[in-house]
């Protein structure tokens, strides 16, 4: 605790005004992130996201700026949650495979939330050339962060296969694609989904009995 | 041979006028999907599709009609395609795996080409609510195919699984989503690519011999 607050001045320190700002930064990506990803980001205006949060335009220009800065922001939280857990699924005890898993159903619950599901219903063109620029790089550094899980597990033997980047790229399409087909309201959820996709990524629909006749 | 074809006569018989008929209607929808994937659907204009070909824009409307009419008649292209490869697929021998292997090759290799692609890229609000309704019936007809193709294989023991649209789903998205990455001017073409997305759908990445110890 500061001074400031164990006396309970009116004056907010520097430390609790950045924290306001940062929360109210968050609350208004996460009012506009659900907005794109329910009725689209073409048919959001920055009124919509204003409304939702009980504010006025200006509220949401100052705090991020135009609509394509906010959607340029939404799509930057999700792609950092996804390069995060790439990070720390380079922790996780086991060998090159079971980190992988880790990090793929990581990956796959992020994606089938908010903003990981508005990083794939993104396309390049709802951003300023310049906001596209860093999307791409990103975006980028997802794809490397999840060749190089797949090339640690093939390096220690724990990972078949013979062409890691379209190893990876299979492997990401049949997550990612969860963005056209997952319900949040259907019979399983996103922890469950994940689970399973990564297994049947990791196992194949070949039954493991039968493997060794073929 | 037809009489009037054997004499050469300058009338064409109704059969040869069928024949020009639609052999113009694929012209215009050759011409139309590559636009559509290269540019866009929005930013392609009626005009474009018919200067590709050297005719003028009533000759399209005549052949086909207007441009979401052209669309749909695009993605009724690339579904039928589909539905053709899931039915061919259930006379190749073998068991209901290599059914399926063989399925999901011929899918991917469509998915990969000009009217799969655009199946892949086009959204419903692209198109007229009439031809939405069709579109969507087509769509789940392919997806029934290919869990029809999922359970045959479990039937016969060939396939394993406990959820048979999860795993269907799973499949499909790591196909579809070579939609976002195929590159035809890449080092692998679509046959190589489709072959080896479907083994590892089929065989996992856990390498074959570490299968028993897990």
């Amino acid at each position: 605790m500061t001074n400031s607050e164990s006396f309970s001045s009116p004056f907010p320190s520097p430390a609790q005004r950045r924290r306001d700002r940062e929360s109210k930064r968050d609350a208004v990506l996460k009012a506009a992130v659900r907005l794109f990803n329910e009725k689209g980001f073409h048919a959001t205006s920055v009124d919509d996201i204003a409304q939702a949060l009980g504010v006025t335009k200006p509220v949401i220009y100052h705090y991020i700026g135009s609509k394509d800065q906010v959607l340029f922001h939404c799509v930057e939280v999700g792609l950092s949650q996804l390069l995060d857990a790439a990070e720390k699924s380079h922790e996780v005890a086991g060998n090159g495979r079971e980190r992988l898993a880790a990090f793929l159903k990581l990956y796959a619950r992020i994606i089938m939330d908010d903003f990981g599901l508005c990083v794939i219903r993104t396309s390049e063109e709802q951003l300023s050339p310049e906001s596209r620029v860093h999307f791409r790089a990103l975006k980028r550094k997802v794809d490397e962060a999840i060749r190089r899980h797949v090339a640690d597990g093939v390096a220690d033997g724990s990972v078949e296969t013979d062409n890691v980047t379209l190893a990876a790229a299979t492997a990401a399409g049949a997550i990612n694609w969860t963005a056209r087909w997952f319900d949040p309201e259907g019979p399983l959820d996103r922890a469950a989904v994940a689970d399973f996709i990564v297994n049947q990524l990791m196992f194949g629909l070949v039954p493991r009995e039968k493997l060794t006749e073929i």
